[in-house]
C-alpha cells in the first residue's frame, strides 16, 4: 500500500490548500487527508469554479463528511486583486454549487475561523517558517495579499505548488489563458515574480492526467467515504467532459497538482521566469522563459526570480496514486 | 540543377517582397532573383532591420548591383501602423546599414516609383487579381494599409507568405515576441485576421535553418555575383550570431520564408487562427488557436479566418535549395 511509502519518524509535509471546491478540488483535498507524506494545516477558499462563499460552504461541507472538523477553513476574498466584482465562475463545469448540483446542506458543526485567508497564510507561514506548502488549486487572489501583510513571506513560505497556467499550448478559457491564471493575472503576476519557491503545474500536463471510465468504476466499487462523496461530483464532471471536450473520461487538474506536493518526481520540471499578461486579448497568459534563452536588450523576465514549470507528467503513475489514496477509509 | 525543376510553359509565381535589408533580407531577395518559379514584381521597403529609407536605398542597391534595375522599388511607411516614430530597429544585428557596415554608395541608375508601398501592392493585387504572392520579411505595417485603401485586398491578394511570430516558442526580442509581429503588433493582428491566405513561418521553424561555417565557405568559393554580393554582410552576420546566441553559423529566417513561397512542402503546415497581442508585457506575442481546441465561451479567436503556420521544416532541405540558387550566376 502506498502508505507504507511513508517512514516512521519522517516529518510530514506541512500543506495548507488554497482552492476552490469545485469537483477536481474536493477530489485533491481528499488525496491529501488520505496521504500519509501531508499534514493538512487548513484550508483557505477562493473563487474560480463557484464564488468564494460556496467555495468556503463546500470546503466545511467536505471537512465534516469525512470527519476532519480538526481543520481550520479561512475563507479568502469574494474579489480579485484589483477588486473586480465580475468574476469568471466555471459553474457549467462544476454545477452550479460547484459539486455537480447536488444542493447538499451545509455543514452543521463547524464555521471558518474568523481570519481571511491571506492572513492565516502569512500567521501559519511565521509559525512554521519554511515548512508550510501552500498548494494554489484556484487564482492566486489570496496568497498576492500576504506579500503585503509580511513582504518576508515569500521567503517564510516553504513552497508554492501553483495549479495554473498554459505553457506553450492553448489554454482551456480561451487559446491564450488557462482558467486559474485568467481569473487573477495581477496577482499571479505577483506570486511568480516575488522570489518564493513556485512550482507550477499547468494544462500542459494536467490535460494528460485522465480519469478513465474503467477508473471511476472501480472507485464506485470501492466504496470508501471519500469516493461515496465524489460519486455525484463525479458524475456530473464526466458529463461535461462528454459533451464539451468529447473525452471519454475526466482531467485530474487538481489532483496532479496536489501529488506534485507528495512526490514532485512525478514530474519532469524545466526552470525558468514566468510573466503573466494581465489585459487584452492574451490576458491570463502564462510566458516562460527558457533560461538557456539569451537577448540583447532588457525584457519583462529579466532579473525575475526564476520557478520551476512542469513540462512532463508520468500520467499514469499520477492516477494510479490518487487512486490507491481515495479507495481505502483508513491507513 | 534546380533551375531545371521548372518546366517549360509553367507559369511563374508572382511575387512581391516586402522587405526591411538586412542581411537575410538582402540574401533572400538575390534567392528570389534566382529562382526559376518566382517572377519578382517589384520590391517594397518596410523598417526593422534599418530604417525604411535605408531599406530603400539598400534595396536599390542590391538590384543595381546584380543587374536587376528592371524591378521597381516602392518605398513603405516610415512609421507603425499606429504611427509611432519610436521603433525597435536592429542595428546591432545587420550594422548600422542593413548590410554589416559597408558604407556603399546609394544606387545611380534608379529611384523608388513614384507610389508609396500599400498602394504599389493594391495595384499589383488588381492587375493580378488572386496571382500576387507578397512575401513579408519585414513588420507587416504597408499590407495593413492595403486592407483600407482596398478593401477586397484580401480577396484579390494571391497569398501573404509572413515571416513572423514564434509559435509555441520564446521568442527573440523577449521572451514573448519575435521582432518582425513586435515592430508592427496592430498591423500584424490586422493581416492574420482579414481573412487572406497566410502562410506564417515563424522562429519557431527559422531557428532550425541554420547556415554553418562550412557552408559559408563553400558559398565564397563559388564566387558568383550573389555570394560575392553577400560576403561582407555575412561576415558580419556571423560574428553577431557568436557574440550573442553563441551559435556556430547564422539563422536563416528571411531565405526560409521565401522558399515557402517557392515551395511549400519544405514545412509541415498547421492550420489555425492566430491572433496577437497589442500591448502589454507580451506585445507582439502570436497566438495560434489549434482547430481541435473547443472552448465553451466566445474568445477573441472565435470566428476569426484561419491562417496556415509552419511548425516543422526540413532544415537541410532548406539551406541546401538557398545555397544552389546562390552559387551559380545564370541559369
Amino acid at each position: 500500500m502506498a502508505a507504507a511509502a511513508m517512514k516512521v519518524g519522517e516529518r510530514k509535509k506541512k500543506v495548507i490548500i488554497d482552492s476552490d471546491p469545485g469537483i477536481d478540488d474536493a477530489m485533491a483535498i481528499l488525496v491529501a487527508l488520505r496521504s500519509p507524506e501531508l499534514e493538512v494545516l487548513g484550508l483557505t477558499t477562493t473563487f474560480g469554479n463557484v464564488r468564494t462563499a460556496v467555495a468556503t460552504r463546500n470546503a466545511l461541507h467536505l471537512l465534516e463528511t469525512v470527519g476532519r472538523t480538526d481543520i481550520p477553513v479561512a475563507e479568502g476574498s469574494h474579489v480579485t486583486l484589483k477588486k473586480d466584482t465580475k468574476m469568471r465562475i466555471a459553474s457549467s463545469c462544476h454545477g452550479s454549487d460547484g459539486l455537480g448540483n447536488q444542493d447538499l446542506p451545509p455543514a452543521t458543526l463547524t464555521k471558518p475561523v474568523d481570519q481571511p485567508a491571506a492572513a492565516f497564510l502569512v500567521e501559519q507561514a511565521n509559525l512554521y517558517a519554511g515548512q508550510v506548502t501552500v498548494v494554489s488549486l484556484g487564482p492566486l487572489t489570496n496568497l498576492a495579499p500576504a506579500l503585503e501583510l509580511d513582504p518576508s513571506f515569500p521567503k517564510k513560505i516553504g513552497q508554492v505548488v501553483v495549479l495554473g497556467g498554459a505553457y506553450s499550448v492553448n489554454g482551456n478559457v480561451n487559446p491564450a489563458a488557462e482558467s486559474n491564471m485568467f481569473g487573477d493575472p495581477d496577482a499571479a503576476d505577483k506570486i511568480f515574480t516575488c522570489g518564493a519557491d513556485v512550482l507550477a503545474v499547468g494544462i500542459n500536463v494536467t490535460n494528460q492526467v485522465i480519469l478513465s471510465d474503467a477508473d471511476r468504476e472501480k472507485l464506485q466499487q470501492s466504496d470508501s467515504k471519500y469516493t461515496r462523496y465524489l460519486c455525484k461530483p463525479l458524475a456530473h464532471y464526466f458529463d461535461y467532459h462528454r459533451e464539451i471536450y468529447f473525452t471519454e473520461g475526466v482531467y485530474l487538474h487538481d489532483p496532479t497538482a496536489l501529488l506534485a506536493a507528495v512526490n514532485p518526481s512525478l514530474m519532469t520540471l524545466a526552470e525558468g521566469a514566468v510573466r503573466v499578461q494581465t489585459a487584452g486579448i492574451t490576458k491570463g497568459l502564462t510566458l516562460f522563459r527558457s533560461n538557456d534563452k539569451r537577448y540583447v536588450e532588457m525584457t519583462a523576465w529579466t532579473g525575475m526570480p526564476t520557478v520551476m514549470v512542469a513540462v512532463a507528467v508520468d500520467a499514469p503513475a499520477v492516477v494510479e496514486l490518487m487512486m490507491q489514496r481515495l479507495m481505502v477509509d483508513d491507513y
